[in-house]
């Protein structure tokens, strides 16, 4: 943690001095999580970690949301138990604290709600909450550390998605050269990389994509000029309000390290930032951006790419004789 | 590296007084890997965790042999490109340097000839040498540090897997409470861990599980004393030498941290050190261990769990528009 704190000690410090800055932007640089309960980060970046909360053994939180990868698994649907096809892109966990709501459709209210879906889901995980359950309760190591962390008898869910969410809290990615121009350092971005955020400006990306995670902050029909044509069934906000009016309403994905987390869309269907940027301005805008109002367009979203989490490899303390085995062929 | 390096000059330095001590040993501790290239184990430690050397994009070295979890998968046979089921048990890549051959019926001569096998293995990454250097070609990232580490004009495949190799080499486990033994700290072995080491050399474990990594160093039949019931296909040794005697023939497996690499044996059959002890003590030495001789044994390889390898989790560089895509589901 030591790099992550050193990087927003100096952004405490500039933030004081640039706030008149960015205070007109509609971009706002990215924040030092607060409050942070640093045993409980420790414990959730090991649950994080631990495909023994999967059905099969072979299955964690960082397989489709990798953090070697920008958080996510750059293929356009997950891979879930026994290779099912998930139904929707795996959107990254970098910065996922400041989304509005969780999952694409925002069924989940924060973190903590989300953290237990992909456990108990058929298609992802396939395991149970209590099943995971048995299996923490047989290892001494994890019994002892959520003792020390949580102070109860027995370990239960709710202690293991606060202990993933307090970790997860701590996936944000400071200084991206984007921030470093937010904050006063002005020779931070190239002429083509401002030409590109006046062009995100004024041609209305930041209507959506706005604030510290340049999205995440409300739903929004994908398709507003026209149509999206797509081979995904899934349907967005409507599974959550049942309301007509949110069918194709999704929550706007964050566009921090935009570069990292591809392929892009709710669908995965487009492979390039240019692809990517050309369909939401024609589909979203009515824009026809140019190739050269496309690359300038895409070298800003570039500029958006922070530090990286880092952190040691977490080691998983072993299962025992006790511990039920994973059963990934049956 | 920081803390490997310096548990190495601490064993580097206790050697020297305590050679008398474990010379009539049969297991020695753990030296510290020679003639190590370091920047090609920093690019080692990306390719070894990046699954874009798979086919789907979703397998990696690391999902196998996982460095969370004693460099194993934990599972009895390990999972492949679209979950087909593996023939065998996945060994762990700890202290995989000492082997004498690579793979449970040594079809590999090293570390580098193993490393290219699950690549192109269509049961396993399902990926082919060639498809692997063109994703690799197609990120700059990686073009430049192969150009670091080779200062060759392209990346090759041997490139590749003696980068993976490199890293692999450093993958070593010192600093076993068994091994502070073996170098002079007498308290750091209960009695009845002593009691069953004293037991594993005079029942004869010792005549294949010895040396270093405490095993590894000679293929000998599964089943002398009476034959091992499996349901496993996998016949050995003879699938190499073609040699009827080599039928049923393995690599010793290595001890160190086998409380971390369960389950047992080449099909994964033995959930439990207790079980492996006593199969082993009924089928390979005639030996009926007494549940108290069965519980010192195994009390004695716990001493064996050494310092896990500690580093930070690589960060891959990100795909391009040139990268080919994963394909997960065709």
């Amino acid at each position: 943690m030591k790099i992550s704190i050193i990087a927003f000690a100096t952004i405490a410090a500039a933030t004081l001095s640039a706030s008149v800055v960015f205070a007109q932007e509609p971009i706002e640089p990215i924040k030092p999580p607060q409050s942070i309960n640093l045993g409980m980060v420790e414990l959730g970046k090991k649950l994080y970690f631990d495909p023994r909360l999967s059905k099969s053994g072979f299955i964690s939180c960082n397989s489709c949301h990798n953090l070697s990868m920008g958080g996510t698994d750059n293929i356009p649907t997950s891979i879930g138990d026994k290779w099912q096809q998930g139904p929707i892109n795996a959107p990254t966990v970098l910065n996922s604290s400041m989304n509005l709501a969780q999952f694409w459709d925002g069924r989940a209210a924060d973190l903590k709600a989300q953290a237990g879906g992909p456990i108990a889901n058929p298609g992802e995980m396939a395991f149970s909450h209590t099943l995971a359950i048995d299996v923490l309760e047989s290892i001494p190591a994890y019994v002892r550390e959520f003792k020390q962390v949580f102070d109860k008898d027995k370990i239960d869910i709710d202690q293991v998605t606060l202990a993933i969410a307090e970790f997860e809290k701590t996936l944000v990615t400071p200084n991206s050269r984007f921030d470093q121009w937010l904050l006063g350092k002005k020779d931070a971005l190239s002429a083509d990389e401002l030409a590109g955020y006046e062009l995100f400006k004024d041609s209305g990306c930041t209507a959506c994509h706005n604030g510290a995670a340049v999205g995440g902050a409300s739903f929004e029909r994908m398709g507003i000029v026209e149509p999206y044509k797509t081979e995904s069934k899934a349907e967005g906000r409507v599974a959550v309000t049942k309301e007509d009016e949110d069918r194709f309403n999704f929550k706007v994905p964050t566009l921090r390290n935009v570069e990292l987390t591809y392929p892009y869309f709710h669908d995965g269907a487009a492979n390039t930032l240019e692809e990517a940027v050309d369909v939401m301005g024609r589909i979203q805008l009515g824009k026809n951006f140019s190739r050269k109002q496309n690359a300038q367009i895409v070298a800003f979203l570039k500029t958006l790419t922070g530090d990286q989490p880092s952190f040691m490899l977490p080691i998983l303390p072993p299962s025992t004789n006790a511990t039920p085995r994973p059963k990934p062929f049956n």
